[in-house]
């Protein structure tokens, strides 16, 4: 099969505002090839992957995406694996070149999958598609009783696991955040697990992140994640040691898998959180569960989009048994679940897994991007790069 | 001294090609505040970098460069940090946000340099400009007797140092690259100092690249430059234990100070060469001088396109009287060269220094821009959110 078609579909809410919930929009693309058709999801800023994959060559490592997808041949994941490092090779200093071609890798496998019938958790290499435990995924409250109610909803809902994340946390003190972590035990019951992740907010300051340690031990939080910038090892390492019951997450930001390994062996995490809307796809997530399992280290998608982005996510970890705890969005925006016409449910257990289905076995009903769909179109001198396509 | 506009020029030459080489087009900034125009270049794919400065948001920490720098205060240098760490956080998500950013930033030194009547290497807290020995940089010729040639013509151009970058190297056997790097020494002459670039092309494999270490020693070779990926820490680590004389150089893809950090700390570099229009500019630059200094390291420049560019590059490290060599892009393309109405010239005796002129002491010529300008124009959702404007 050849790639003969790439396109992108920008959806977007009316309106998107400054709260950090990445399912205000989306960037899907889709990949034709010998009669096929893959869906992919970036985890990425639609416009700037657009031009990613569409802009003018600068020099021979600074090429689009699309010079080293379009008119490629696809038969095997190696062909996959081959593309992907021709793209990492030739756009070398086109930074955001992961962005784009996570979501297009994603939509290879899907297409592969199809053509081949078979699931892409299968094509990666595993027998079966484990079950996984979703946590709910949410944003703390603005106060603790917000927090605390949150909580209580979601373990109606059936939810065994919570994540909360960012909000007031960080932003005033130390005691302001620890009501915050008993009101989400509270809410959440003594048996539940409970998660907190914190965005990033610490930067590099181990010591403010250190002062929330105690409290979310007596909370009995699981794990903290993302108390620091991605790029910050020797504080996450620092925290780490220090920290003797609840362990680090991290490596959403990782775009590419060097990355997320420096995360397990220089910053010591104990869950390895990977977006494959960003770290290149399935393929360099599938080497990350490898090398996490390995290590002793516990992998986790990261998933706070559409279920498309969802099934993708767990492909790459979907045999391995002992990795239960999986992201599981749990309030998208309305743009994010319209256009996909079999969402994950979760089963009479609460737990949900890859679909057995051909490929990343989520049906897109193309249809219903039409209300969320941005126009854009992209010229550059006088010529047109980029236009969004009919639906 | 309010931000009131940042504008961006796209210039490129008519034709471009694969060859290694990054002055085949320019993304220029340029910023206007309080009455004073700065001008910073982002080495970096014109059209995604334009995009990450006016993409409508994904959320609150995807928002686009703009958003953070537009209507911003600038006095002094700290503001310059405030508004890098709002970028950082407010675009965490957005991949190219670093290149985008890095020629703004670049500008805001050129402004505020300006404005207070000062170079920006004084800003940035040195005493002097030191002056560098800059190395010819150029690529590995075809064969090693082009290679040859060139070395020679350098000589008789007056370069103490040449650096060869890419072309074969890494591509056939050993023994062909050891030819071209003895052409290099007969070339340069035996006093000559010899920089090898190979471009990444060894991916990961410490073999590959350890087995041209006898050949590269033979030759004097100062530094072996980028031998990896920039993500291959382990790769650069366990290379830099075998290599008793040759130096490994690397740094020019980092995109924030921790990755060159980084480089550093794992990857046991000799020489960090940063490049100020893909870190984050001046500010995160000067960060890893001081770093560099402090571990015994040699900071260098990264500069291959324009002498906007260059200057910026000098300003980090112009302070730093033991780190003296520069990199000098020789034989830029013309769509560098044309909007430099003062470039830095090497003085008798060769050499060259950060100018003493206020902010980056560089006089762009916006008419000259004309011929190389292309013309952008992005639209989304009906609305033009960049159209190149007129010069």
């Amino acid at each position: 099969m050849k790639i003969e078609a790439v396109d992108f579909f920008y959806l977007s809410m009316p309106e998107v505002t400054t709260e950090a919930d990445g399912s205000q929009d989306a960037l899907v693309a889709r990949v034709a090839a010998g009669g096929f058709v893959g869906y992919g999801e970036c985890e990425a800023a639609p416009l700037p992957s657009i031009a990613a994959f569409v802009c003018p060559m600068s020099h021979g490592v600074c090429r689009p995406v699309g010079a080293s997808v379009l008119g490629q041949t696809i038969a095997t994941p190696a062909d996959i694996a081959r593309i992907a490092a021709l793209v990492a090779y030739d756009s070398m200093d086109l930074l955001q070149a992961a962005h784009t071609w996570s979501g297009v890798e994603m939509a290879l496998w899907d297409l592969l999958g199809k053509a081949r019938g078979e699931p892409a958790w299968k094509l990666l290499g595993y027998e079966r598609s484990h079950r996984k435990t979703p946590y709910a995924s949410q944003l703390f409250g603005d106060t603790p009783q917000e927090t605390l109610e949150w909580g209580k909803a979601q373990r109606v809902a059936g939810f065994r696991a919570v994540k909360y994340g960012w909000g007031p946390i960080g932003r005033a003190g130390v005691k302001e955040d620890a009501d915050h972590f008993m009101a989400a035990r509270e809410g959440l019951g003594p048996d539940g697990i409970l998660l907190v992740d914190t965005g990033q907010i610490f930067d590099e300051d181990v010591e403010a992140a250190a002062a929330r340690l105690p409290a979310l031990e007596a909370a009995g939080a699981l794990w903290l994640e993302e108390p620091f910038n991605g790029h910050a090892y020797e504080a996450y390492g620092a925290l780490a040691k220090r920290s003797a019951k609840v362990r680090l997450a991290g490596g959403e930001a990782a775009h590419n898998a060097p990355m997320a390994k420096h995360l397990i062996d220089y910053g010591g995490i104990g869950y390895a959180q990977i977006d494959c809307g960003r770290i290149g796809g399935l393929g360099p997530a599938k080497q990350i569960a490898d090398y996490a399992a390995a290590k002793g280290v516990t992998y986790v998608n990261h998933t706070f989009t559409s279920h498309l982005a969802l099934s993708a996510s767990l492909q790459p970890f979907a045999g391995l048994e002992g990795h239960r705890i999986c992201e599981y969005p749990v309030k998208p925006k309305p743009v994010a679940t319209a256009f996909i016409a079999n969402p994950i449910a979760r089963d009479a257990n609460g737990e949900i897994a890859a679909p057995d289905a051909p490929g990343l076995g989520v049906e897109i009903d193309e249809k219903s991007f039409r209300p969320y769909l941005l126009d854009v179109e992209i010229k550059v001198g006088g010529r047109t790069l980029y236009r969004t396509p009919a639906v």
